[in-house]
């Protein structure tokens, strides 16, 4: 079991912080820059466990300081903190490995999931996607992976960067068209539950086939005059018809090779 | 149980011929265009069973005329069938009752689920949107969708326009959306799989909190530079910046007031 020092207390640092002791590691110290999120996370942390609003506190170690704070706020951590004996990773989908250059223990820990306060997350479900500057960090990193997932990949900073777009598209996008389909439901005094089928269905299928597969709907069948009515529809919604028609031509250029 | 006329023997007819007779119905004649589809399905349903590509061969009684023919050829279909003593009911969601106009005696029994054909259908799961221009005939139908499914539904013309579209959005878009970030993934090299379990957590949130709730990523946290890095990644791919950055611009709309 690894020495592990957090980085960062919102969702993400959280939840590392609690299924990383879960899993048996000794959480060394966690630092937020503010005290707030550090005391929502004593309760589930051991009395050993050091917390600290200051990056220059943070104790020497040589296991992993896992730096789980915003994208945009990595490299200034990063390049803040002192330096230490252990492996420094980040947790970001978006972030280049070479914002650690400071570190030459530097890897990459991305919990290919999304995190909301609210939701347990199931690491053990969670692919894991592993890099490092040295390959026995790699060996390190992964084996700290495989005591939260057996799914765990190692994946260079170009697939790193591919994988984070595509899972924009198959998981932010898509939940964001759920929201516009709830909005048009309420809006319309119509139950949303009515679509709750349908959504589980439509994920079912991407289990079985390649989604390119099972394609359905006006677009896919190239029905305009569904697509026409459609767009109608949606007249006082000119935000919402123009997500309509760009993504009906997405599916038209798809399958029919519209230009 | 009802006496029951299909026409249309493509993927949503083939469905309801089965269920419908495997509910116990009779299903007394499958009317289709061309022969092929009709023989395909013949072994599914009993000796008794009629079939015909003729719509003037439609054998006469007090049930129900299910109509299961592509959206834009419901109208065509009802015009020229002859008129019958039963109840004429189609199942688009797209089209309204007026197009049955020829039929006293007309309804909708409009399935809100994706049909193909490769795919088994449970119908139990199905909600079932029902109208009708007589309320005993409404009544009918409703009974009838009940042999299939415990989910049925009243839903007005209007309200069943609203959900069709409600419907293309977090069916067809996601799918859609699904099948870009497979692209995405296959292009470069980097495997589906490891989104497979981010697309199933996205799903099962919906099932416990509304969408709008539970929305993630680069533009939920008006994450500019992200957005940005993400765009110049998809620069080969114009199509797809361009639903990248529409669809990053709309969840920018829905919470933070971007125009």
């Amino acid at each position: 079991m690894a020495s592990i020092t957090i980085l960062g207390a919102g969702n993400v640092g959280q939840h590392f912080a609690k299924a990383l002791h879960q899993a048996g590691h000794q959480i060394v110290q966690v630092y937020n820059r503010t005290p707030r999120r550090l005391q929502a996370l004593m309760p589930y942390l051991p009395p050993t466990t050091q917390f600290t609003t200051h990056l220059q506190q943070l104790l020497p170690h040589n296991g992993l300081y896992l730096i789980a704070v915003a994208d945009d706020a990595v490299a200034a951590v990063a390049q803040t903190m002192p330096a230490v004996p252990g492996v420094v990773a980040h947790t970001s989908g978006a972030t280049p490995m070479s914002v650690l250059v400071k570190h030459p223990r530097r890897g990459i820990f991305y919990p290919l999931q999304t995190f909301t306060a609210a939701h347990t997350v199931h690491f053990e479900q969670v692919p894991f996607c592993i890099d490092a500057a040295l390959p026995h960090d790699a060996e390190f990193l992964q084996a700290i992976a495989q005591t939260l997932s057996p799914r765990v990949y190692a994946i260079t900073d170009e697939q790193r960067r591919i994988l984070h777009v595509a899972a924009v598209f198959a998981n932010n996008f898509t939940n964001h068209l759920l929201a516009i389909a709830d909005d048009l439901c309420k809006t319309n005094g119509v139950p949303f539950e009515i679509l709750k089928p349908l959504i589980a269905e439509t994920l079912k299928k991407t289990e079985q086939q390649p989604p390119r597969n099972v394609q359905t709907g006006p677009a896919k069948r190239a029905d305009a005059q569904t697509i026409a009515q459609h767009l109608a529809l949606l007249q006082n919604q000119p935000h919402y018809q123009q997500l309509y028609r760009l993504l009906s031509e997405s599916i038209g250029k798809m399958y029919h090779g519209n230009p």
